[in-house]
C-alpha cells in the first residue's frame, strides 16, 4: 500500500514517522516542495534573536535521516500542483522543472499554512519580509547580520509579531509595530492586553495601534512605510506579520470540502469529505471541545497529533481526536501570556451564556520576595456552570499554569468542580489559593 | 447562635472569617493556646534563610485586626483541654493559669498537627528544635543570629527537612541529614529521587540514610547526634524534621472517632461522628478522589479549604468537598519536585492494578538554550485505563505543571483522555510534546 503525503513539516513528517513504526511494510512518500523537513518553526524568532547561533540548529532532523533510518522516501523540491481523487494520483513539478505524477491509496495533504501579505504597493521590495518557513527565517537572519539594519516596522502585533519584537530589541533594533485596528490583541481581556502593553512599551517598542499599512516606498537606501492617519515610519526592515491562511488552494480545486477560513474540513479522524484522503496540521480544521463547533487553529501540537492519528487511521488503527481547546502561550519579553478555550465573545456566539471575572493574584507567597503580579480573566457559562475558557498574564507561572484550565475544559468541568482542585502549592511557587482558584471562586459568585 | 473554633491558624481563622462574612449576626470565638493567628508557615524556611528579614512578615493578619475589622472574637493564650458534647461546652486554661469554660452551637476543632520528637535522650537539650509554629521558626532564626552555630544536623528527610536543609546551607552552616531507612523519599520513583540526592549532594549537603538517631549529647559547646550503625556528627544547632502527628487528643477524649495516623474522622462536610462538630486542617482526615479512601495529608490548600466549607455548613450553606488527589510541591536548591495522585503501591493497595513510566524530556523546545531535564513519573491501572498518579522533578517547569495531571485526577480521567489535553506549547515553555503528555503516551503503550 502506498501512503502518500503532500507536505513534509510538523504534520506531514509525524504522520509518514508513526506509519512506518506501525507498518513497516508500508510504502510511505513524502512531497516536499522546500527543502527543509521537521523543523521547530515556532523556535525562530528566538533564533533570530541570537545572532552567535545558526538557524540551522532548528531541524529536529534530515531528510537523509528519513530516507536512510525509516526507509521513508522524502522528496525535496517536489511541488504538488493538482490531486486527482478518481485517479488517485497527485501531479506536480520538481524545482528544476521535471514534471512528476504518483499514484497513491492514502493520501495525506499536510501543505501548512503561508503569511498573509497584504496587496499594497511594495509588498515585494527588498527588506520586505514574511516568517512562516525555515527559508523565510534563514532570509530575515541573513538580511540583520549583512545590511545593519536599525530600524524595523513590524505590521501587526500578534503572537508572531511581538516574538519578533522581542528577537529584533534583543539585536538592538529599533523597532515600531502597527496594525489598523486600534485595540491590542483584541479576544484578550482589557486588563490583560494593557499589561502586554505596558511589557512592549517599556522595552521601547513603539506601538501604533489604528495605522493600517497603505504604502512601501524605497528611499534611498531604506524604506518608507506609509500607513492610515498620517503615519509615516522610516525602516531598514519590514516585518509583515498579520497572520497566515491555510494551504488549501490543492484540496478545493481537488473538489475537497472547506470549512473556517478556507481550512481543508476534516471529521474526527481526520478524513476530508473524500474517502481515502486526509488532511492535518495548519491547513486543516478541529473541533473546538468547549463549543463543538469547527475551528482553524494553527499550531505546532495540535499538527503533530493529528500527524499521528492520520498515521494510525491509515494503518487501520481507528483514531479520533475529540479536538482543541485552543490553548496557546507566548512570551513576550518578561512577561508570559496565555490562553485556553473560548473568550466571552465566543462564548456568545456558540450559544452560552458566559459571565467573566478578572482578579489579580501574585506569583509567590505571603511574605515571599521576588513575587509579581499574575492576572487571570475566567469565563464560565451562566446555564450550566460550565467553564468555558481562561487567560492569564504574568512575568512567572503563567505558562504551565493555564494547562490546569485546558485540562479542565477538555473534561467538560463546571467552574464549581474546577474550583475543588486540588492544585499544588509551595511558597515560591504561588499563593496558597492558586491564581486559577481564586478565579474560579470570584467567577463562581456571578453564574 | 455561637461558633466555637479551636485553634487559630490556617483552617480555625479561614472558617472565622468566611462565617462572618456569610452571617454577620453569628458570634464566633476563636481560642488560640500561642500568641499567633494567621501567618504563612510555609514559608518559614525561605524566610529562615535569609537573616535580613524579619519573621513577623509571615503574619498575614494580626489578631487585633480579627477583632476590630471582622468582630471575630479571637483569644490568644487560651488553650483548650477538653470538649463536653453533651454539654455543649470546651474548658481549658488561660497562658496565665485562669480556668475557662466556653459555650457552643456549632464547634470546629481545628488544633493542627505537631512536629514528632523522637524519645531519645537529649531530646531537650538547647540547640535541639523543631518547626511547625511561628514560635518554634523565631527560635530557630534567633539561635542562628545569636549562636553563631556553623554545623546542623538535620533528622529526617522529607519536604520540611529538605527546604530546611537549603535555608541553613544558604545561611553558610554545614549540614548533615540522617534517617533510619536507606531510601531517600521512598514515595519517589527511583529515577526521580536519585535526581533530589544528586542536587542535595552537589549542594554539599551530607546525607547520611540508613542512620537512625539514637542520641544526642551535650559535648562541651556542641551536640554530638549519636546514630545507629555507629555514625556520630557534631553539630551546633539539631532540627528534627521526622513529620507531624495530628493534635487529636481532645477530640478522641471527647468520643469522636479517629482516622488514618489517629486524623480526626471528618464526612464530605467536614463534619465529625458527633452532630454540630466539625474539623478541619492538619488534624483532620480527608479523602482521596483517586482511591475514595481516608487518607491523612496536612496541607496548606486543604486546611483553607476545609474551613470555608466549614463556615458554609455552620450558617446553613449545605457544603461538601470531593476530597483531595494529593498533589504537592517542594523546591530543593535549584529543582522543583512535585507529585498528584497514587504511587503504585497506594494504587495496589487501594484495589487498581497500577503500571508506571519514567521518562525524561526537557524544559524547553528543541534548539532553545538554556534547556534542562525533566523526569516524569506516571502512573495508570491496566483495568480501567484510569490515570492514578504522577511525579515530577526538574529545575523549571514543575511546580505548575503538575497541576494539569491534578485536574485530570479530580476529574477521573483515563490516561488516553489526558493524553488528548491541549496543552500550551512555546519553545521558551517546553517541547510541543508537553513532557506529561510525552509521560502518557508511553504510558498508554503498558495499559
Amino acid at each position: 500500500m502506498h501512503f502518500l503525503i503532500i507536505g513534509g513539516d510538523a504534520a506531514g513528517m509525524s504522520a509518514a514517522s508513526r506509519a512506518k513504526r506501525l507498518d513497516p511494510s508500508l510504502q510511505v512518500t513524502v512531497l516536499e516542495q522546500t527543502f527543509d523537513v521537521s523543523y521547530s518553526a515556532c523556535g525562530m524568532p528566538y533564533n533570530i534573536a541570537d545572532a552567535s547561533r545558526s538557524m540551522e540548529e532548528l531541524v529536529v532532523r534530515r531528510a537523509e535521516v528519513f530516507r536512510a533510518k525509516q526507509q521513508i522516501d522524502v522528496r525535496l523540491g517536489h511541488r504538488a500542483e493538482s490531486i486527482d481523487p478518481a485517479a488517485r494520483t497527485v501531479s506536480g513539478q520538481t524545482h528544476d522543472g521535471t514534471d512528476f505524477t504518483l499514484g497513491y491509496d492514502q493520501l495525506l495533504i499536510a501543505t501548512g499554512a503561508r503569511p498573509i501579505k497584504p496587496e499594497v504597493p511594495g509588498r515585494d521590495l527588498e527588506g520586505v519580509m514574511v516568517l512562516k518557513s525555515l527559508e523565510q527565517g534563514r532570509t530575515i537572519k541573513d538580511y540583520l547580520a549583512r545590511s545593519g539594519a536599525g530600524k524595523a516596522v513590524i505590521v501587526g502585533m500578534g503572537y508572531i509579531a511581538m516574538e519578533m519584537a522581542e528577537a529584533l530589541r534583543t539585536r538592538g533594533l529599533e523597532v515600531a509595530m502597527i496594525k489598523p485596528r486600534p485595540v491590542l490583541l483584541p479576544w484578550m481581556a482589557p486588563e490583560l492586553s494593557a499589561t502586554v502593553k505596558k511589557t512592549l512599551e517599556s522595552n521601547d517598542v513603539k506601538l501604533y495601534p489604528g495605522h493600517g499599512l497603505q504604502e512601501i516606498e524605497k528611499r534611498g537606501k531604506r524604506l518608507r512605510v506609509v500607513c492610515q492617519d498620517d503615519l509615516s515610519l522610516d525602516a531598514d526592515l519590514v516585518l509583515v506579520a498579520v497572520g497566515v491562511t491555510p494551504n488549501s488552494r490543492l484540496a478545493g480545486e481537488a473538489g475537497l470540502e472547506l470549512s473556517v477560513k478556507k481550512s481543508i474540513a476534516v471529521d474526527k479522524r481526520l478524513q476530508t469529505s473524500v474517502q481515502g484522503i486526509f488532511a492535518a496540521g495548519d491547513c486543516a480544521d478541529a473541533f473546538n471541545v468547549v463549543s463543538g463547533q469547527r475551528v482553524w487553529v494553527p499550531l505546532a501540537l495540535r499538527a503533530n497529533r493529528a500527524g499521528w492519528a492520520v498515521a494510525d487511521n491509515v494503518c487501520g488503527k481507528h483514531t479520533e481526536l475529540p479536538g482543541i481547546a485552543g490553548t496557546a502561550v507566548f512570551k513576550v519579553f518578561d512577561l508570559q501570556v496565555a490562553r485556553t478555550g473560548l473568550t466571552s465573545g465566543e462564548a456568545e456566539k456558540s450559544g452560552f451564556n458566559p459571565a467573566a471575572v478578572t482578579i489579580t493574584s501574585r506569583s509567590k507567597a505571603h511574605g515571599q520576595p521576588g513575587s509579581s503580579p499574575i492576572l487571570v480573566h475566567m469565563i464560565g457559562d451562566k446555564k450550566t456552570g460550565r467553564l468555558l475558557g481562561a487567560q492569564m498574564v504574568g512575568k512567572e507561572g503563567v505558562a504551565h499554569r493555564i494547562n490546569a484550565a485546558a485540562v479542565a475544559l477538555q473534561a467538560a468541568m463546571t467552574v464549581a468542580d474546577f474550583f475543588q482542585c486540588d492544585l499544588a502549592y509551595a511558597p515560591p511557587f504561588g499563593p496558597v489559593w492558586d491564581p486559577l482558584l481564586t478565579a474560579a471562586n470570584q467567577l463562581l459568585k456571578k453564574l
